[in-house]
């Protein structure tokens, strides 16, 4: 049975805690290239794809809804009414590629969960999501273990560093010119972006005179 | 064959970005149960096991060698000699587990390196170590990636979460209290350490009371 991807995305003003290096312009090219790298991964797995969205919004490759309400409450309403399958995917994960999404949908529980750094969740995957329900933000991993446990379904914790490598701040922008090889890394290259090694220590550093974007 | 696994190892003084919250007894004591994770976690995985420390320190897991010059300098002698598949592992990945270590010598590339953050090298598993040499700190992942090149070896880049999380600093302490369940995890709690969730961000906070150890 296909596999319904869910991926929340902001167009507007993403990613402010980037404003540091990036302009308003330049954030939303990146968070769209982000969103890009997600949507190759997750299609090229065989997902159908749904774009859940804070303002609308137009992408090729999967449709869009416009978020009603708060993102928890709009995904559960959405989940209590889907008979496929479901994985939620953040937007932001520039280094998955489609053998890290077939690995969570290969999973022999009912649910697997991709961590983040921090106690959050990056993706997560229901095989029958009237059974489950989501709550995102805080210490969302060990929720979502918990809702897991409440509802006597099993749950695969998923080990992977580029399914845990969202992109936040500046010292993340290192690790998609170190791992990195698509849309977003493409982005930042362009972007004048270059790995800078001060003190032994991995950091990025951008140069004027490529921001050609 | 038996793979030998070589763990480095500072006794004294250890960790002292995390001074902010132990002090130094209490440092030496956290990269004492990391190392007993790490131990654990590669000995369950059949290695014979070689503390490469700065100074004398006795485990009655493993073998002891104190260090003689820099780390390169000595791990790249050592390897030299080697005739049997080396592991070279960190010993502050306190989410490690015995799976993790089984998969990555598991590899069928001549080498296999697993990152971590920032642009590091946490573990590197070297099918012939006379045919390669290592070079920790900086970039060291993309500098590993070139020496397999440079010397004709195929090398699979590991994708765990686990192996990338080394201890480092306080946040890294959020990593353990939510994925860890091993001797590093226990440390902490008996410290005082829980989880701490401050505007919807995870972090941790030490109870003063709960300071027993």
């Amino acid at each position: 049975m296909q596999v319904h991807a869910i991926i929340p995305f902001k167009p507007s003003n993403p990613k402010t805690r980037l404003s540091c290096v990036l302009d308003r312009n330049e954030r939303e090219a990146l968070a769209r290239a982000m969103l890009d790298d997600v949507i190759g991964a997750v299609g090229a797995a065989g997902c159908r794809i749904t774009l859940l969205c804070t303002e609308p919004f137009e992408h090729a490759l999967a449709e869009t809804v416009v978020l009603d309400g708060g993102l928890n409450e709009a995904l559960n309403q959405v989940l209590s009414g889907m008979d496929t399958p479901v994985l939620v995917i953040m937007s932001d994960l520039p280094l998955v590629n489609p053998r890290d999404v077939i690995q969570m949908l290969a999973t022999g529980a009912d649910v697997a969960i991709a961590p983040g750094r921090g106690g959050g969740t990056n993706a997560i995957f229901m095989r029958s999501p009237q059974t489950y329900h989501v709550d995102f933000y805080g210490a969302s991993f060990l929720d979502h273990l918990r809702i897991a446990e409440e509802n006597d379904l099993s749950c695969e914790v998923i080990d992977s560093f580029r399914l845990s490598t969202d992109v936040d701040e500046k010292e993340d922008i290192a690790e998609v010119l170190i791992h990195g090889n698509g849309m977003c890394r493409r982005f930042l290259e362009q972007s004048g972006f270059v790995l800078s090694i001060e003190e032994g220590r991995v950091g990025v550093k951008r140069n004027a005179h490529e921001q050609t974007l």
